[in-house]
């Protein structure tokens, strides 16, 4: 028997490291390598505003694997590769090294793992003190920035062999900012204004549309908005960002209606976009502009899978290919790809949308389809209420008030979506909506469900159960 | 048109008062009369530990609606009367008055909503000192106990108009116990001895059985055997209270095995029993001796109902008829039958068995079906696992150690029943659960779930997935 080829990987974070991982544990005998651009490998992006903040002290805390459990796991990691080409007739891809020599690499299976970047559309962007933040040496300049020139070390940002320490040096010998604008009102964007406050900053948040966290609904959004306004924060809603001034570093903002903001720092958190480049020729790509793949994650190339922030995945609402860049779906697509190749197909699941976030002490969440023009695209007739009720019993101490917004199909009466909002325990009861989207439930049934209630953590009807009683009321 | 004749309710609790509120708000014109036969109407069963515990401070916050406001919505609420007996065939219920006198009322469509009492099998149960928990009258006995009597007021007790202040009096003026035996450690119980620890007395909780918390697995059994004991009271698990002894008040209690302990006072909480005698002889009753109903709460009479803790209903992994008395499913099906009375045929929904409590810093939550035995007996093929994972990203302050527990049916792959413990939104993730089973799910599925991430609320991988995964890699 002719020995296979090895099971290239094109990327070394959460889709491409549990892919490689599943593979080598299931076929140890089959090589694996895993190419990455970058030094940093295996880390949680989700966890950098809290590092930023401070709550997180060591950039290295936020590794999930070193590159010697990497190794010790039997796969051959190559950080400071860059992957540059694929050609999926050959079975190739063209690796650039660091020291600028090129090489060549045959695979038996591909793992396009190659993830996104921050997208950043502003003029001015390059100056400066204007961040995005996407990886860790991202993380690592803004806390620099934010700590007092005379205490930082660039050892105190825990960053060890991986960080690139001259980028994050420089802004550690700068005068922290006082004025810091968030550009984008994602979820990036608010848990980055809890980021920047915590260094006593003043902290300007801009949203180009009417209302924070497009996707939550207009409900979370007025709560959380106020929320940020109390903790300090200035929201800016209706207003478009356009231009980043400065001489070298930035000094200012320009909106589109001409409204100015001095300020000497900028976060400009306005989305990602996936990174297909080195197969946008080969492989086909999803009217989403990522990469377009089947249940298995198969691309439309033989032996070439794709997986994570550059691929898209099936949403289980409406059956369509969604692109909803988010580090559980990537984990768990690439741990299944990895199983398929390995000779086990798994299928890599669908996609929900689900995503939470805390603002201060308000927790959000979000699932499925919440946006009605989104809704009615796909062909749904949309209905939605939201309602408030306590998060526990009323005569219990700690009831908080909890936000809930459910959008249902009015012909067939299924939930499409929904979002939540409040300060106990109110973010991880989307997980209730998430599984009732993901078993295709009607509204009717979701008021049926049997949850969970006692005093301290329920009211009778849990605030997701009152929410359907009254939407479904209404249809 | 013959007026019909009244929609009868027997019971002012939940199930009773829901069914009444709902029939009257869809059809103002029909008279609805509510029978209950002791003083307090409408309360929250599930708050009684923490009204003990003096968490809550007054009898009446416990109420959910006052009979003013009862009567507000039309309904002909008749407290003191006593529904003695039933005849289906005349269509009439024979009320007993407190003064002793009868009446017969006839009735269109009667609901019974006679709850359940609690059981007390233990010799020397009558005993002074000695309670259940169940109703405002025991609750406000326990308290007035545990006080002072120097500081004790009936007063204090906030029970107004509705409480039996005699009873409450004279416990009031006893000196408060120095040792309290718990006798049954399922979720009453440990409830019950957070409630008494909270009064500096020791504590000590017997379980007939190995492991607390009947319904919950041993894993979670265990760790919240050891938080009780953290938290100074001693566990006595496989040891029976056969006798409870005393002259006049209780002062000690003897175990099957000889085992004897000297208290000052008891709970007794094994259980409650389905008060169904005024219809035993008329309506078929189930295997588990209360009463069997179909979809609709229809009993097997026509025109007759049964809602709450007398009655059993369709339990959502089996299919079968079950006795899970618990709070939200007879307020959910009271609700129902209100909706049918009154001409809009609404199912009751199932059963799950999805139960929560919190044990001091402990948060525990059960669904389905957990025990496998009980599984076998169900015709299913039970495989369990249980792991422990953290609640947060591990870099993220704050996380807990959560102990998830999951069964599913090796031939089909459905998950039958979960258990879980923790510290940090642990019991608010068995909705996940509830909500898997309701919809039929494989654990194939639920490990394929969409749920939250973000690093203060769940690591990537959900402990409920995490579980998911392990399981599902063992059928």
């Amino acid at each position: 028997m002719v020995e296979k080829e090895p099971f290239v990987v094109v990327g070394g974070d959460a889709a491409g490291l549990s892919a490689a991982s599943k593979m080598k544990r299931e076929s140890p005998e089959r090589e694996v390598i895993v190419f990455e651009k970058g030094r940093w490998v295996s880390y949680a992006h989700c966890g950098t505003p809290y590092f930023v903040k401070g709550e997180v002290e060591k950039l290295t805390d936020l590794l999930s694997l070193s590159p010697d459990e990497i190794k010790e796991r039997g796969i051959d990691l190559r950080r400071g590769h860059e992957v540059v080409n694929v050609s999926t007739d050959e079975k190739t891809v063209t690796v650039l090294r660091k020291d600028g020599t090129e090489t060549e690499q045959k695979y038996g299976d591909l793992l396009v793992a190659t993830g996104g970047r921050a997208a950043n559309p502003i003029e001015g962007a390059e100056k400066e003190g204007v961040f995005t933040l996407h990886g860790l040496d991202s993380a690592a300049k803004i806390r620099a920035l934010l700590e007092e020139p005379d205490e930082f070390s660039v050892e105190s940002l825990g960053g060890d062999g991986y960080l690139d320490g001259k980028e994050a040096r420089r802004y550690g010998g700068i005068e922290p900012p006082e004025t810091v604008a968030v550009v984008g009102g994602g979820y990036v964007g608010v848990e980055m204004v809890e980021a920047f406050s915590a260094w006593d900053v003043d902290v300007h948040v801009f949203q180009r549309s009417e209302f924070l966290l497009p996707g939550f609904g207009e409900e979370v959004a007025e709560r959380v908005e106020k929320h940020l306004e109390e903790n300090g924060a200035e929201v800016h809603t209706g207003e478009e960002v356009v231009e980043l001034r400065g001489e070298g570093r930035v000094s200012g903002l320009v909106c589109s209606d001409g409204t100015t903001l001095e300020i000497d720092a900028a976060l400009v958190g306005v989305g990602i976009r996936p990174n297909v480049e080195i197969v946008a020729g080969s492989v086909e790509l999803g009217e989403s502009g990522a990469i377009s793949v089947d249940e298995y994650g198969r691309t439309s190339v033989e032996n070439v899978y794709a997986a994570g922030d550059c691929a898209e995945m099936r949403h289980v609402v409406t059956g369509d290919d969604a692109w909803v860049p988010l580090g559980l779906t990537a984990n768990r697509a690439g741990r299944a790809i990895g199983a398929t190749v390995a000779g086990e197909r798994t299928p890599v699941g669908g996609i929900a949308g689900t995503a939470v976030l805390k603002a201060f002490e308000l927790e959000c969440g979000r699932s499925g389809i919440t946006d009605l023009d989104e809704a009615r695209d796909a062909g749904y007739e949309p209905v939605a209420e939201s309602i408030t009720a306590g998060s526990r019993s009323g005569y219990y101490p700690g009831a908080k008030e909890t936000t809930v917004r459910l959008v249902a199909d009015r012909e067939t009466g299924r939930l499409l979506g929904g979002s939540i909002v409040g300060e106990d325990r109110a973010a991880i009861r989307i997980d209730t909506v998430a599984t009732a989207l993901e078993a295709g439930m009607t509204v009717e049934e979701v008021e049926r469900l049997d949850l969970a209630y006692a005093p301290p953590f329920s009211p009778v009807w849990d605030p997701v159960l009152v929410a359907a009683k009254v939407l479904n009321g209404k249809m």
